[in-house]
């Protein structure tokens, strides 16, 4: 394998001031034998006053399923961790809350290390992580290293609001990418590319592969390797933003009686996942945000990006001056759970959250075959993530060319509103749209009759799944009269 | 007390630019009753594997000391946090761990407000807090918030080089002001800024005012009030960066039989702590940058801005896009601990903090009386913070005029050297000084032949505090042939 690629004319202006400070450099010579080091102000950690911290947590390997807890007298997995350290792989609490490893600290890094060669091994040589709290941060350090006021990037057509949000307020311009059930079409992305001037060419694509926020799609291998050759001939990086990889789940099967495809063990497992667009870098171009939150918990604010050394230390430089580091309970208390799941019972752990999820996103494909109007919909079963879409013909709106003007949103709005009499939420599609910032209208912006929305099957229990989608199937029909 | 004035003319464009994403506002449904949810992609918190943690500190009053570990038997505190709520004060794993609560935990906001008012009582009624993940992050988002390129801030000639690197990175400018052995000397800031048009106004101040770093010099009453009014005449914000505010302590008393001058109670240390610039701002100008890493852990990174609600408006925005909110588990552990302690029980605990700080100042400043070289050099016992500085007069060095080209830096690279031989580092004064940016020159940039060095008292223990200040003292003899 060679070394990355040197791909630093990607960096911002802003990414490109920064400099180490002097003052860190003297710490170079902290911990040097028989230096007293009066250097720097960090407190003396017998003053933290967090002697032990003990937390219990379901054990491997989940029999009962990830969401059962453990009664009193059943196994759990305890992770202890005092001040000084007594496990090898634990984080003592004298290191981990107080200053100092801006990227991460070496045990937490180390499994992730492994993490990403079990189920990525990137084709370069010296990639390396960096860790974050969490992919939000992640997403705003990447548009603060990256792109200047007025830079263009790529972008779904539909995507996360509080992504082009970030990258809004820095008055950074999208380029939409039109996308179908699969996601990101590759001949339409050459297509847009070669309009454009060499000026006007992104720095970056902004993806989302796996569980799609908002559409549900994922990209497989086939797309992903035509992107990845997109991102060589017009020279851009990948930012692949991946919450939901863990959350990917058999193909949907109408007959609940043939149900029973899930990976057998293991190794089937991992061979079962899609390949990343970082198992196919060659370049060192792809930067991998990884996040625990909808695999542990959101609020762990744990996170970290794999990619090349170079861009990295950009991140480690802001990082210095922003963050600084991760929480210190969080880096103690993840690494300690996780080194001692192991990454085998961390397996477990993820096949338990692939089961608990394909059976969520059944129920709701169930309940919208069931309840919602054949006549007028259409929805692609997710194979991945927490979001199903289901597209509508406003067209079909009986008071479509009268009383809505022809409008699809009008339709849409009357669908929001309908379904929220009867009590059910899903968030309306043209909330995702991407106004096309850059360049104008070089997309055909095909007008047509079709709206969508988005649900979720993370956030309630199963029969509330059920209850709400039939409440909003029988609120379309009451709409469409069907 | 009147409201805050409006002061949204000093928000920078990307701040202007930052909107609510409208995702966030179909969040005003969650929760209605008899509405079910479909919309937010939030995890269930059954999935997160953090069923208890349980956190072991020390109890009040710390009488054998904040340093002291509790042994098996004696009273320690102890923090239980479970997934569902069981006292009032604790935040819920279910809750700290998920989504959502940006601005900070409500329980953690509600000590932060009573801290405030107990200690700071700003004179304004609408004032409110926000949480950050400590000073660092909170710095940077006070520079996203208000300063565009090319923008000037006001700041001590020295000062803390990470904030200055935060702000170089973003191109802003800096105005450095004179300053003296007890901090920012206004009249001649207020002579620097009659020099200045209009348009090179500074947007802001950035002050450490209570243990300056690196100076150790902290700002009184008299000082702060004649630069209040100063931010009112020429109409700038005044960031008051504050991790040492709790490490104030007595005034210095050579003479060691007779340290006995602690604070005697509780109201007797309320009352002997300096007023903050929030203590006098009856405009809503001052955002007060609060932390906790010098009083409880720097790892705990949380912490909190005090200032007008309109202004701290803006940073939840960038808070939602980036960080999200600080990590669950230090805000379930750290506001458990803090209700557990409760304001009191705080109180013995900062009592305390100000005890062990005391302490190690007079070492330190003993072991400097004892050994460094007097003739040359020139001090002022700190009355707060973690450093020290020594000022030596560089032209008192035997070959400052042959060999060192009248040069201050040659010397003071000469000492450094010299001492890093004897085993001590402290840090050169010359690591800390802001360049003159803008307005090139405008300060009269007196060149004289002082030189100082920076030392700490907080990272090591006494007999190596006092062993290493006998080797920089035996460095400085020897250099200067005394």
């Amino acid at each position: 394998m060679a070394p990355a690629k040197d791909l630093t004319h990607f960096l911002s202006e802003e990414s490109k001031r920064r400099q180490p400070s002097p003052l860190k450099t003297a710490f170079k010579y902290f911990g040097q034998p028989d230096l007293i080091f009066l250097g720097g102000g960090l407190p003396l950690s017998d003053y933290f006053p967090f002697n032990k911290i003990t937390v219990e947590s379901p054990a491997p390997p989940f029999e009962n399923g990830i969401g059962y807890a453990p009664k009193e007298g059943e196994a759990i997995t305890k992770t202890e961790v005092l001040k000084q350290k007594i496990e090898d792989f634990d984080v003592p609490l004298s290191r981990s809350l107080q200053y100092g490893h801006t990227g991460g600290q070496p045990e937490f890094l180390k499994f992730v290390k492994e993490h990403t060669e079990l189920f990525h091994k990137p084709p370069y040589d010296d990639w390396d992580v960096l860790a974050t709290v969490g992919n939000t941060q992640a997403w705003d350090a990447v548009l603060r290293t990256f792109c200047n006021e007025g830079d263009s990037i790529l972008v779904e057509q539909y995507t996360f609001p509080s992504s082009m949000e970030a990258a809004k307020s820095q008055a950074v311009k999208f380029i939409p990418i039109p996308v179908d059930a699969e996601g990101i079409l590759p001949e339409k992305l050459d297509e847009q590319l070669a309009k454009l001037e060499k000026s006007q060419l992104p720095k970056l694509l902004y993806t989302i592969p796996t569980g799609h926020n908002p559409t549900g799609s994922s990209l497989n291998k086939e797309r992903k390797q035509a992107i990845y050759k997109l991102s060589q001939k017009y020279d851009f990086l990948i930012i692949e933003d991946e919450p939901y990889y863990f959350l990917q789940m058999e193909t949907y099967t109408p007959d609940a009686s043939k149900r029973d495809n899930a990976p057998k063990g293991k190794e089937e497992f991992v061979n079962a996942l899609e390949p990343s667009f970082l198992s196919m870098d060659v370049d060192g171009r792809v930067l991998r945000l990884d996040s625990l939150s909808k695999v542990l918990a959101p609020g762990t604010r744990i996170g970290w990006i794999v990619g090349q050394p170079a861009l990295l230390m950009k991140f480690f430089r802001l990082h210095e001056v922003s963050i600084q580091n991760p929480c210190g309970f969080s880096s103690s208390i993840v690494t300690g759970l996780l080194s001692r799941w192991g990454n085998d019972g961390y397996l477990n752990w993820l096949m338990g959250l692939r089961a608990e999820y394909t059976i969520k996103r059944d129920v709701a494909i169930d309940a919208i075959a069931a309840s919602f109007p054949k006549e007028i919909i259409e929805y692609v079963p997710p194979v991945a993530g927490m979001f199903f879409t289901v597209f509508i013909d406003a067209a079909r709106h009986p008071k479509f060319s009268t009383e809505f003007d022809s409008d699809p949103l009008k339709v849409e709005n009357a669908i929001f509103e309908s379904s929220m009499k009867k009590g059910a939420l899903m968030i309306p599609g043209s909330w995702f749209e991407i106004a096309h910032s850059f360049p104008e209208k070089a997309l055909s912006n095909e007008v047509d009759s079709k709206i969508f929305f988005r649900g979720t099957y993370a956030a309630v229990p199963l029969d509330q799944l059920k209850l709400g989608l039939e409440r909003f199937g029988s609120a379309l029909k009451e709409e469409f009269g069907l």
